[in-house]
């Protein structure tokens, strides 16, 4: 049977407990140690990223009454120097349906049948999406200001949208009161340790895609919800002896949102404080990161990277993106031009993997 | 090398040939028949439709170059009798990648360095992406009336738009007349043969995911590009002897916009002329298909039935759809209402292929 492990206490609970945190308040992680890698052990026969299952903390086949055949996304060449991999060719159109797929047949398997969660942005659409799949009944909590197509897209699965007067952050607030009220499942994407269980199916499909890792693999960190994946299954992939060195990860933050860039700059092992200002990287503003401190030691343990998408540079990113056939978030072009901005700093960086993780139409007006 | 052979007359061009049609007026189609289907055929290293390129009408490798990853779309399963296809997990968020990426390949090998197309929708926007993938410049023509999100999109690839007054024929009236007058390449998917090829990939994908062709397959009929393919790639399977019996192809039209039904239902083997009223499935209104003796002849050929979307059913069939996690546009829903119709008429259907082509948030104002 699964545990989590509280990453404040490290008490241990039965992965079967509908409880957001520990009893301490700490939030969870899986302890899960995933076989050794073995390209034989992908099942070829299955179309979605399940095909890497083996390497997932799931128990049973709740997963195939909930994929919607999220993964396997193709990786294209951009330039001689970049690659994109085009993580949003999903159903909800965008990458959190990996971690929506797993997180959602996890609760359907411990007979969850109905959540919240607080996300006015692709993570909310993808669990009321996986939501409505499983037939778990589902509230989605949105900040004020959140545009009539995205709560459209929620409402359309049968989700009840909750619209919160006020910040993101209180918004995220109002929903985990409800949370610890009523015992109600938190079907959140960042504490929730299942939601990370797909997220490292985007290195997986990458090494059986390239038959190799790239040299650098670019990721936006708001939460880090991708990040905290990619490293798991690439130190995953090291331990199993299928690759020899570690790439060069690069993680990207908002220049105007940048608490783990600042942190790393000071050496500090905590998010630093800053004041988020608005940016067209909504996506990735994240001022107080949940997992800052997880988030920080991978870091520091594998040298990544942090770099700030310069804001003037966002839309000219994702200009330059779209005049090559790539119509993709404002968000996503972020991460474009981080890496632009990585190359000023540290010279041609050839040989990198870029996410394209959000659709373009998702966040036009 | 390559040839088309006209419908009308019987003339062979070669297919490096710029006109958009034989000196006679008629429509092109290709003088090519694949090699026997053969499992060991498929490229699967190759993580794009193009796997099953030694089926299709190519010449040399400029696909690399022009190819986003489109196809290898999952299959879902929707209910005990439905399986959906996911072919809007695609670069532009529609099925009609798969022929724009084999259309604007052939038209880079042979030189193409501008080109026009008509069309408000997917199809446009396609063509605009590829285009911009693959260095050719475009313009398209779309009617006046068109959502400036779509105007949006398709100017990103850097398409120049024409907004032309008047209706959608109207419009590719105006079009063609520039392709008359000026030479300039006409990238349209319903002209151009190797538009076909790309779509002929939806069956073969079915056939290597399921091992098998469902008993039944439904598709949507409004020039009937997918159509045209699908019918094709089982001719072409029967053929090889990888299928035995040819499956039961169901083709639908908007009730309200069904030149097709029409002459199935009185025998004839020409499209009705209908008055085309407006519809929710504007996607498939298409009052006088191009193709429509093509479409007849495969119609009756293979037994074809074709049945009608009833419009109040739509937006019923729709919100069905995303209560179950899929979030699709009005024309895609109108599949799946069609075949409700269908099951109303001739009982209950299992084993069917449904297509999810186009994703919702396309058809959102
Ligand atoms: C398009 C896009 N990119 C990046 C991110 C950042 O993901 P995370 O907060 O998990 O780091 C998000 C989060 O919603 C997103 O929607
Ligand atoms: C979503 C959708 N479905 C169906 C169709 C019909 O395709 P065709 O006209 O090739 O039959 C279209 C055409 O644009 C479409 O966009
Ligand atoms: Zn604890
Ligand atoms: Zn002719």
């Amino acid at each position: 049977m699964l545990h989590y492990v509280c990453t404040a206490c490290g008490k241990r609970t039965p992965a079967t407990t509908h409880a957001p945190v520990c009893e301490c308040g700490g939030l969870f992680e899986l302890d899960f140690t995933p076989p050794a890698w073995d390209a034989a052990r992908i099942d070829r026969s299955e179309w979605s990223q399940f095909r890497y299952r083996d390497f997932m903390a799931l128990e049973g086949d709740t997963w195939r009454s909930v994929t919607l055949g999220e993964g396997m996304t193709p990786i294209v060449r951009f330039d001689d120097d970049v690659l994109f991999k085009m993580d949003y060719t999903m159903p909800t159109l965008s990458f959190k349906d990996r971690g929506a797929a797993t997180l959602v047949a996890h609760a359907k398997s411990i007979g969850v049948e109905r959540c919240v969660q607080d996300s006015s942005g692709n993570a909310g659409n993808s669990v009321a999406a996986y939501c409505a799949r499983a037939g778990i009944a589902c509230e989605i909590y949105v900040p004020e200001g959140t545009s009539p197509k995205k709560i459209t897209m929620i409402e359309s699965h049968g989700a009840k949208v909750h619209v919160v007067p006020g910040s993101r952050d209180h918004c995220a607030d109002v929903c985990r009161a409800r949370v610890k009220e009523e015992g109600v499942y938190y079907m959140n994407h960042v504490y929730n340790p299942f939601f990370y269980e797909g997220m490292k199916a985007y290195v997986y499909e990458t090494f059986e895609q390239l038959g190799r890792i790239p040299a650098n693999i670019v990721v936006p960190v708001g939460n880090g919800t991708l990040f905290i994946g990619v490293i798991k299954a690439l130190e995953h992939l090291q331990a199993s002896g299928a690759i020899d060195a570690f790439p060069n990860v690069i993680a990207l933050q908002s220049e105007l949102c940048d608490p783990l860039l600042r942190a790393r700059e000071a050496g500090e092992h905590v998010p630093a404080r800053v004041s988020p200002q608005p940016t067209m990287a909504e996506g990735i503003a994240i001022g107080v990161p949940m997992r800052g401190r997880e988030l920080l030691d991978m870091i520091y343990r594998h040298n990544v990277k942090v770099v700030s998408a310069p804001e003037e540079k966002i839309l000219e990113a994702r200009h330059a993106i779209a005049r090559r056939g790539i119509y993709c978030e404002h968000t996503t072009a972020a991460n474009y031009a981080a890496y632009l901005h990585y190359c000023e700093l540290y010279g041609r960086t050839p040989d990198t993997l870029i996410t394209m993780c959000g659709a373009g139409i998702k966040s036009d007006h």
